[in-house]
C-alpha cells in the first residue's frame, strides 16, 4: 500500500486571510454561528480530510476595529461539530500555561467519548502578554512555559491512563460496576502540579487524544519530538521544509520513537481559481481589501517594534531578536522579508494571507503539484490547509484539489478507520497502568488506609 | 395570564436512584454515550420542559465498585445536546473554586451562542476534599469559598458585559468590524482575581447565561438571594419548603431584587406507575437492588463519621455537626432520620432514591397533586425533576405527568420564548457598560496609551 497524504483543515473564522471578512464571498457576522462551523466540518468530511482544527488564544488579540476577531471557545464548539459529523477528526488548541491538567484531561476525554474517538489536542504554551493579564499573572518565561507543559502532559497522560480499558464491568447481578483494581490514582507531585486522581471518566476510545504541537523554536521542536504525534509548522521553502522534517524525525528517533509516529503537516493557504488568472484575481481582491494600519500593527506586535511611522514602500528596518515570546515566528518573518527583499507593504500583504505560512495562488493542479513535491521529497507527511476565505475556500479545495490528489493516488477515497488515530495511521497507546500490579482507588468514600500505592512503568 | 410552573430535568447518568444502574430498565454502559443524553434532552424538549441540568464534581467520588460513576464533563456534553435540540435550556454545574473566571465566562458565552440563548450555569463552590486533591490544594474553608465565588461572579458578569450588544458592526465597505468604544476592559483587581479583559467573544444572546445556585446553608442562601435567578433546593416537607421559599424571596427583596426574578425549584424524584401499586412495586424493585455497604459508605461520607460497624436496623447514632463542608446536606439528612425515626437501613433506602430530595411514588395524578400543592401554597415556582431511572423515568414523567399538569392549566403547552431566560420568565440583563462613557479596548495591538479607563455603574 502506497504512502498517503494526511490533510487537516485549519479553520479560522471566515477565513485565514486578514481581509477575508471584507470579501463578498464571506459573511463577517458568522463568527459565533455554530451552523457556519458545522457546515465547514461537514465539507471537510465530504472531502475525507483527516481532521479540522481550531487555533485559540485567551485574550482578544489584534485590532477588532479592523478585523473579525473573537469567536467560540474551540472545545465547546467541537462537541457541537461531533454531533453533526461521523468521521472527521476534531482538534482544538488548549494552553498548558493557563489551565489545570485535571480539567483538560477530562474535557478531551469527554470530547473523545462524544465523538467516538476523534479528539485531538494542539498543545500550546501561550506566549502572549494579553493572555497573562486575563489570568492575573505576568508573562512566564519561554523555558518555564515548556517545563510546565511537559509536566502538564505527564499528568494528563496519567489521568487518561488511570482507568484501564477494561475497568468498567457493568455486572448488574453481582452489583459490580467497575473493577477497582483497574482504576488507579496517579499521585503526581511535581514542580507545577499535585494531582491525586483518578480521572472521573473512563478511558477514552483513543486511549489518549491525538497530541498535536506547533512550536518551531528549539524548545518547541524538542517538545514535538518527545510528545507530539502530529506537528503543524510554517515553512516557506522546500529546503526549509526538508530541514524541519528531517530534524523532527531525527529528534523523535533519539527519544526512541518510530519517526513515522510523528506526522509533519506544513501549513499552506491555497488561493484557488479555475485558471491561474482567476486565482491571481482572487488574491488581488483580498490584497486590495487589506487595511494597512491593521497590518502595520500586527507586524509591530510580531516583531516587538513600533513600525507605525515607517514608510510602507521601504524595506523592513533592522529588528532586534527577542529572547522571549514567539521566537520562531519572528525569525520566520524577518527571514521572509530579507530573502525576497520585500517592502513593508509587500510583507504585510504576504503575512495577511497566511501569517507566515505559504500562500499558494493557482489552479487545483498547481496546488496539487506543490503538495506532491513536498510530500515526495521529504518535507511533509501531509498538509495543514488554511483556506483564505470560508466556506468557499474549503469547498474549492475539497471539490477540486482533493479529487486531483485522489486521481494521483496520493489521498484516500474512504476513511481508513473509525478514529482520528486510525486515519492518521497512529497507534492507540496502552494505559501505562495496564500491565502493572493492581492499585487502589482514591475517592470520597475510599477507606483511609487505601494509600493508593501504584507501581508505574512510565 | 395565570402563573405557570417551571420544570427542570435533573439528569444523572442512568438515573438518580443509587441502584438505577442495576435495574433492567437501564443500561449501565451508557454513562459516556452521548446518544443517551441526546435522547434525554429530546424527551425533555418533547415535554416542553424549561431545561435539562447536569450536576458535576471534580473527582471520582463514591465507590465506583458498586455504582455507575464517572461520566462526561457537563459543558462539553451540553454543546452536543444543543446541536440536536431547539428549545430546551441547558444548565451545567461549574465550580468557582477550581476554575478561572475568564475560562468560565468564555465557555458559557460560547454555549449560549451555540445554543441560541439556552445556557445556564449552576454555580457551586465545591466542598469536597477529593476535589481539592486533584488541584494541588487543601480544601478551602466554607466562607472563603463563598467569598471567592462572589468575586468570581463579579468578574464573569463584567466579562459577559464587556462587549455591548451592538459592538459588532461588520461594515465591510468602511473596514470597521467592531465599534471599539463599545468593547470594554474590565480591569478587575480583587482579593482572588486580576483580570484585564475584555472577553474574546461577543456578548451572548441572553446577555448573561441564566445563573443557578443550590446551596442551602446561610452563606448559600445569601449568595442565592444576591445572584441566583433559579434555585435548586432539597426540601422534604411543605412547611420546610414554604420557609425556604419565603426566606429566599425576602432576602432577594432586601438586596433590591424583584422576588419573582428568583425562581425556586425544589427537587423531587417521582417514581411513577400506572397505578399506585405499580409505582410502589418499582420503588421496591429499586430498594431491593441497593447494596447496603455502598449506602453506609455514602452516608458516612455525608455525615463525616464512620458508620461501617453500626447495625443496619438501629437508629442513626449521634452525629456531631461539622463546621465545614456540606453543612446543609448533613442537617437535612439528620433531620429526616430524627423526624421519621428511621433505622440506618431505612435512611439508606430513602437517600438512595433522592439523596435528601423528596421521593414520591405514585400515579401521574398523585405526583401532579403534590406539585400543585407546593406550587399553589408558596413553596415552589416549579420543580427540579430527578427521574429515578433513565430514560424511562423521564419518558413516564413527560408522557403522563406533563399532560396532567397541562390539563390543570399549570404548565405550558408551547415554549413561551426562544431563550432559557424567556421560558423562565426572567429579564435579559443589560450590559453594565452600555450607558457609560466610551472605553478603550485592551489587546495585543492596542496602543500603549490606551489605558482603558471605564466608568462603571455596577
Amino acid at each position: 500500500m502506497s504512502r498517503k497524504l494526511h490533510l487537516n483543515a485549519f479553520l479560522m473564522g471566515v477565513g485565514h486571510h486578514e481581509a477575508a471578512w471584507r470579501h463578498p464571498r464571506t459573511d463577517p457576522l458568522r463568527l459565533t454561528d455554530v451552523r457556519h462551523f458545522q457546515n465547514l466540518a461537514q465539507i471537510a468530511e465530504r472531502g475525507r480530510l483527516d481532521s479540522v482544527f481550531f487555533a485559540d488564544g485567551l485574550a482578544l488579540q489584534g485590532d477588532v476595529r479592523h478585523n473579525a476577531l473573537g469567536g467560540l471557545e474551540p472545545l465547546t464548539l467541537l462537541s457541537a461539530l461531533a454531533a453533526v459529523t461521523d468521521h472527521v477528526g476534531l482538534i482544538a488548541t488548549v494552553s498548558t500555561t493557563y489551565n489545570e491538567p485535571f480539567h483538560v484531561a477530562r474535557r478531551f476525554a469527554s470530547l473523545d467519548h462524544i465523538s467516538g474517538g476523534r479528539a485531538g489536542w494542539n498543545i500550546v504554551t501561550s506566549a502572549g502578554e494579553a493572555e497573562a493579564h486575563n489570568f492575573g499573572i505576568e508573562r512566564p518565561a519561554h523555558r518555564d512555559r515548556y517545563e510546565r507543559a511537559a509536566e502538564f502532559l505527564e499528568v494528563a497522560t496519567r489521568l487518561w491512563d488511570s482507568w484501564e480499558d477494561d475497568a468498567v464491568v457493568g455486572d448488574r447481578d453481582a452489583g459490580i460496576y467497575a473493577d477497582i483494581a483497574k482504576i488507579h490514582q496517579v499521585d503526581h507531585a511535581g514542580a507545577h502540579f499535585r494531582v491525586k486522581g483518578p480521572l472521573n471518566i473512563q478511558r477514552p476510545p483513543q486511549g489518549r487524544p491525538l497530541l498535536v504541537q506547533a512550536g518551531s523554536s528549539d524548545d518547541g521542536r524538542d517538545f514535538a519530538a518527545r510528545h507530539a504525534e502530529a506537528v503543524f509548522t510554517a515553512q516557506q521553502t522546500l529546503e526549509e521544509g526538508q530541514e524541519f522534517y528531517a530534524d523532527i524525525k531525527a529528534r523523535a528517533a533519539r527519544y526512541g520513537r518510530p519517526p513515522e509516529n510523528v506526522v509533519i503537516l506544513p501549513g499552506i493557504s491555497p488561493i484557488l481559481g479555475g485558471t491561474e488568472r482567476e486565482a491571481l484575481r482572487l488574491e488581488k481582491e483580498l490584497e486590495d481589501l487589506i487595511i494597512p494600519a491593521y497590518g502595520v500593527a500586527q507586524l509591530s506586535n510580531i516583531l516587538g517594534v513600533d513600525l507605525s511611522g515607517h514608510p510602507l514602500d521601504e524595506p523592513l528596518p533592522h529588528v532586534p531578536v527577542e529572547t522571549e515570546g514567539q521566537q520562531s515566528r519572528l525569525k520566520l518573518v524577518t527571514d521572509l522579508a530579507r530573502r525576497e527583499g520585500l517592502s513593508l507593504r509587500e510583507l504585510i500583504a504576504r503575512l495577511a494571507g497566511g501569517r507566515g505560512h505559504r500562500v499558494l495562488a493557482g489552479t487545483p493542479e498547481q496546488i496539487a503539484d506543490q503538495i506532491q513535491e513536498w510530500f515526495e521529497n521529504g518535507a511533509a507527511d501531509g498538509f495543514n490547509i488554511m483556506p483564505p476565505v470560508l466556506p468557499s475556500g474549503l469547498e474549492d479545495f475539497v471539490d477540486h484539489v482533493v479529487p486531483e490528489l485522489q486521481a494521483r493516488g496520493l489521498f484516500r477515497h474512504e476513511y481508513e478507520g473509525r478514529t482520528l488515530r486510525e486515519n492518521y495511521g497512529l497507534p492507540r497507546p496502552a494505559s501505562r497502568y495496564a500491565s502493572g500490579p493492581a492499585g487502589e482507588i482514591a475517592g470520597g468514600n475510599a477507606p483511609e488506609n487505601a494509600d493508593g500505592t501504584v507501581a508505574v512503568a512510565s
